[in-house]
């Protein structure tokens, strides 16, 4: 069957022009004017953009016996149903486990999912085996590789593992990411903070503030330096993370931060709601921060030291984050954010004129597959690229509520935000999966999207 | 007449890929494998790229009661030999002259052209004339403005003008560009240099040392975000300049810098040759500067805080030099580049792993046409776009010498360079200009190419 | 006659230890335990410090036909009553005017100083007579010359006579000063606000932003760098001046800068009171500005890249500050602070633990005596020393009333903050002054402080 | 008996006068013009300044069971000689070993000593133990610990020992220190080094390059702000280490660097020699850097955000040093300078115009006597100060050669370097115990100098 996008203005990461899509068997066939085909679907007065890919979520993640709420299947939907037509997530093996024994029981759990997918693997801990299965999982097209300098005594490795590590990713060709934190000092921090009687959600943000991050994210560009390895670094929050990846870009470093769609938008005030649950839903590290901080990565995005807005995406429901009623410690960290990523970005980078439109494609799609070395097959509308398409409705408006969300939480962090610019269509690989509030998606047709180390770009 | 490419790989700003392309009627009517034309060119070993775009040039520029050596002609033919398939060029009208009348007089010069060109207007006085003037300017196709923050007395004007020229390229949705060094110092600092008996044409670059270029690209830059337009500032030299580029890039101000190949590659030890001949054929503005700024350009290509590599092609003869011979001033500043920019540049910069292949053709090319509005017209291989194509052979190398050079200039700063990387064939708008060292170059092919103002990149 | 401030802490730039200091003709004769003397001043619990220079006043200023209302009577009288001994006023030559005629007229004014002073020369324009009568007014004593970047028209000097002022400086071993925002900019963009009907005291601020002052600031460092001379420059109100002064400091070069207790302690939502008058005793240039700037400003004084904490008194009654009430650019720009600068410093300095008690001294006024060269004759507790002494009682308190000032003035843009840290004498060249809230200056008292060149420090 | 010292010019950091001082019982008593005393020392011609002070020094140091080979004789004795009248030692406890025990195996090493002394103590283990003891340590007033980020396997301590020691400083009102070099990348990098080969003294510098240092530094600034305490970075050697101190300051946070005489004046070349002698004995961490680092440091020194030069006297022999003969991470770390630091600074900073006299004598001495609490008793030419006084003879000048040193060791990295300006009398409270070339130190004359916590400075 071929499906045919037409009447649309066509918005990539470098143009914006009239023009009809074809589709067929999946993939991008024709980009022309007044094409046809057996299924039409109406863009007039829409854009169509290369489908949104969220290069960090987690999904089914294990946690304190029990799994992060949001599964491959109504995780992808959620996805979809914002726009975004793929997501990579993290395999995290547990200390000592084999690399290759934690991909098995990842990539059992995505049967479910509705959009492509892929992983990146986390190294928790070091050794002469995990050396060695490093290679085997690049070559299973997984070639970026997951460091946290936090969680002390979980997932947290030391410089010498990290450096270790990054060296291994050098000789790989693969990509070392970093979640960058003073896992010492929060440790502390956090202790310290309970010790006082502090042990309500606001304490997890004095637990581990901007500078904090600033340092790790400054620390973890110097490893990657000496091992001759460019850099990922997540959830970039601060400024003070943000400085340390723009002063190592000036020296023309390559290195990559990731804002999330969470601390564009969501300030420190959120963690002063009376409400201990309001203010648990929240709790996520690095913490939200305040307005400075948010304006540091507005123009990251805007001069280009920022490439990327993620999600995070972690779910769990009020109840899972009463585990740390008693202490803000054991509250589990994360929030949700899939379906709603590109409606706000629009909402608040487009429509108020901090980004073009091209812009907005570059960092929540393209650059995020140049990065990923997935280009131009996802996050491009061109020839033989996989037809994961949104067509944007800059129109269509709603107001987020947690009620009519695909995510099985009970609540949403934007909860209120008035978005303007939905998805009127969203294809993934072809296959028509969101049609603006109804779902159409497919359990099962996700796949695994392998990918190539020694990325060119 | 259809034309194939074959058996290449393309490298475009975001992608590399096998494929052939397909050429008619100047313009790329298909991409793919085992296309068929007429004239099929052999590509087999090489790299398929947007032809290069010198958003910087001055061919046949008056001065003095003469003129720039190399003319549209001879400019354009050593354009093509070089790979580079478009220029822009500056209409510099006289104090209180028209920029009507002064358009007139270039467009009377361009008729030899054999690539396309374009031009920047140049605003070296105010008035109500001028501000009515730049609208019918962006009319017929101009919309860049350029500033002299130096050159006292001759094209300099003050901070007063400035600013109600870049209020007036706000309005008109057009994109100032200025020439950042501080006019009134260098002019202090020539005088006291000539009245030492400093006449020679080191002492050229004595006066004009890079903090004088550094304040006035900052101030360029306040004044532009004052007036809520971009900013595009030519042949950026040093690190002060690139520092407060950085810095306004930093708080997500919209900023271009654009060294220079000669910047990138010549050092200011260049001047202290005891041949006044040698060191006069090296005087321009900026002068050349020492390695520690050339390490800042380059490192800003890489993080992409400066975007585009020129020329400044202003070629004048020993003869035209020799003008200065008791006093540096009066040297015709200027350095010819236009045939050498991409070879030098490949070898300086891919060879040696500063650039990677698509960052190469993004600041020839790419960034170039995005930021003049020209994309994807111009500096894209895509269906649709001009066939201005340089088919590149990473194997064919040279020693750069003045004695087989396009330019009729008896020099070149670049002589005696061995570089590795040069063009195969070279196509403006599909016709085969330049094949290895046979030159086909048609005078009068080159049209103008008119741009559209508001660009939304 | 001797005096002797008993039982005191003596607390220094560099030191704080208990002693008593003597005093005989003025002069600080002796520093020790159990001194005696004619009078004794008892300063239990006090500290014992250098008196207050503030080098920057306008007394008597001539304006539009009248004169800012404190002259050297009240305004030397408010300046003792709230612990200063010296303040250094600017001599404003009218353009053209030769300036020692216009030092003769200053001169004129201080017979009724109660405490000493000096001046700072503005050069307001430049040519052959300047230069030579800038050795005049060396000889005589006036070692440092200001220059304006703003006021269009009226004080403004372009970049050309400023550099030529500058190597005249360097040539002196005179210090160069400059109130650094770009004239030629706010002069339109006061002009756009005025058509576009803003007209109110808010519209001062919008003419003005810090990118204006931070722009000048910049430029004047680099004209002082070239010029091979040092830079102060006046009321340092934001970010953007500091970085350019701090970027400029991490090079080596001697440049201060000079925030007003004002910018520390004020900020922008001043501007926003609906009441015309609260709003337009508040105009001065620069203008307040956020927390952010304020925040920039104390550190810059923690670190030691800004060095001095100053007033700008320059005092306009509400009748005025009238003359403007249909036109923002016609409020006479300026504030008092005179006899609230050290008080308000201490409470919001000093007793938040932002500066040290040393810190406090060297802002206050030992920075100063050193930077002006009039160390350690003012400025510091040794022998030999004038006698400028305030004994601060930490324990004083009072709310800020314009009702009990010395000012002549009807408000005080500190009314009502309330301050903790008051002076119980202070000794003008061993003249008691001022007994806690009794006033017991001497008008005529005060003398003109000759300054030599070539500052070594 | 009392001591005048007679004709001379007076220079502290904040002043140069003419005058005479006094000097009885160790003290100063009395300072003014036309003195008398006992014994008469002629400064005609020459500076009286405070002594300098070397807060950085390893006598008699324990290495791998032999010991550095200046002890508290030869060390103090080189001490005097060269114009520095105290030193500040390090107290080095084994791992595990007590604070206290340590201090007694440090103090019985001084007798010897024939200036002043105090002592850092290390923190090289954490336990409760060493928490008790740094209390009784500062009792005994030792107020500053030192904690090594690098020397993995030995003295390294991590951030989690770090972060708890430096709280610890801030409940005792201690001022922390830092060796900062990242020690796991450090020893991954030896290892690699050694594997491929490189076992010559210049990989000694390839194993721990500046970004390692500035990381550091980073890192261990961002742990004191955690903490709430200032931090005291030694031998800062390069610009990424005094980019993060100045980030820091300019955030208003108390932060001192300590440039060495030999990173100020000797480069990377020195490693390059293929004299394997030659090369080793200017092995130390951090290793020589290149000139624009050297740059960077003088700056520092100039704008103030360095504030001390230091020498980290560990003298090794030939023979010593030859112990890493096929192996450079077996070469003992150090090198001399204790004797040459003032004339070195005052030749290479005095004489060049980079600093003035002033600002020599706030970096050599009373910047460190303030930072350490030791001001004005130390560091100062003040009634009551002791009489640490150097008499400099700006006209005095010699080429450094180890065959005349008073150190022991065999060579000197000053070698053959010209020095002008020279002690011509050195006192140690008020004993003369330089004269020119004649040493007159007295063993045993030097006492130990207890510090007070809490630096209100
Ligand atoms: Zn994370
Ligand atoms: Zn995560
Ligand atoms: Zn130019
Ligand atoms: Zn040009
Ligand atoms: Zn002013
Ligand atoms: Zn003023
Ligand atoms: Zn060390
Ligand atoms: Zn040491």
């Amino acid at each position: 069957m071929t499906t045919v996008i037409k009447n649309g203005t066509i918005v990539t990461a470098d143009m914006t022009y009239e023009g009809d899509v074809k589709i067929a068997h999946g993939k991008i066939v024709e980009i022309g004017r007044h094409l046809e085909g057996e299924e039409v679907l109406d863009a007039t007065g829409c854009y169509v953009m290369p489908g949104g890919i969220d290069p960090h979520t987690h999904l089914e993640m294990p946690f304190m016996g029990t799994y992060s709420s949001d599964d491959f299947e109504s995780g992808t939907r959620a996805a979809l149903a914002g726009g975004t037509t793929m997501v990579v997530d993290f395999c995290l093996p547990s200390p000592n486990q084999s690399l290759l024994e934690a991909l098995a029981m990842w990539d059992n759990k995505t049967g479910k999912a509705s959009c492509d997918f892929s992983f990146h693997m986390a190294v928790t801990w070091w050794g002469e085996q995990v050396w060695k299965e490093m290679a085997e999982v690049v070559d299973r097209g997984i070639t970026s590789f997951k460091h946290f300098m936090a969680y002390k005594g979980a997932l947290m490795v030391d410089d010498d593992e990290m450096f270790s590590s990054f060296q291994r990713c050098a000789e790989l060709g693969a990509l070392p990411l970093v979640h960058a934190e003073n896992g010492d000092v929060v440790a502390q921090m956090t202790q310290k903070l309970l010790d006082a009687g502090n042990n309500g959600p606001e304490a997890h943000a004095y637990s581990r503030p901007p500078e904090v991050e600033g340092e790790a994210t400054n620390r973890a560009i110097m490893i990657a330096d000496m091992a001759g390895v460019p850099l990922y670094v997540v959830h970039t929050s601060c400024e003070q993370a943000h400085e340390a990846i723009r002063r190592a870009r000036a020296k023309g470093m390559r290195v990559y931060g990731e804002p999330l769609i969470q601390h564009l938008v969501l300030d420190e005030t959120e963690y002063f709601n009376t409400d201990w649950d309001y203010a648990a839903r929240r709790v996520m590290s690095p913490p939200f921060r305040n307005k400075q901080h948010q304006d540091s990565l507005w123009a990251g995005l805007q001069s280009g030291s920022l490439q990327v807005v993620a999600t995070d995406h972690c779910a769990f429901t009020t109840q899972q984050k009463r585990f740390g009623v008693d202490n803000f410690a054991k509250i589990p960290n994360g929030t949700g954010g899939l379906e709603d990523r590109l409606p706000v970005l629009w909402t608040k980078g487009v429509n108020t004129g901090r980004l073009t439109m091209n812009e907005f494609v570059a960092v929540t799609s393209t650059n995020i597959a140049k990065i990923l070395n997935l280009y131009p097959r996802k996050g491009a509308i061109v020839l033989g690229a996989d037809a994961d398409i949104v067509v944007w409705d800059p129109k269509r408006s709603k107001t987020i509520k947690a009620d009519s969300q695909q995510s099985v939480i009970d609540y949403n962090v934007f909860e209120g935000i008035e978005v303007t610019g939905l998805p009127r269509f969203v294809l993934s690989r072809g296959k028509v999966s969101i049609v603006e509030n109804e779902v159409r998606t497919e359990v099962g047709h996700g796949k695994f999207v392998a990918r190539e180390p020694r990325n060119p770009v």
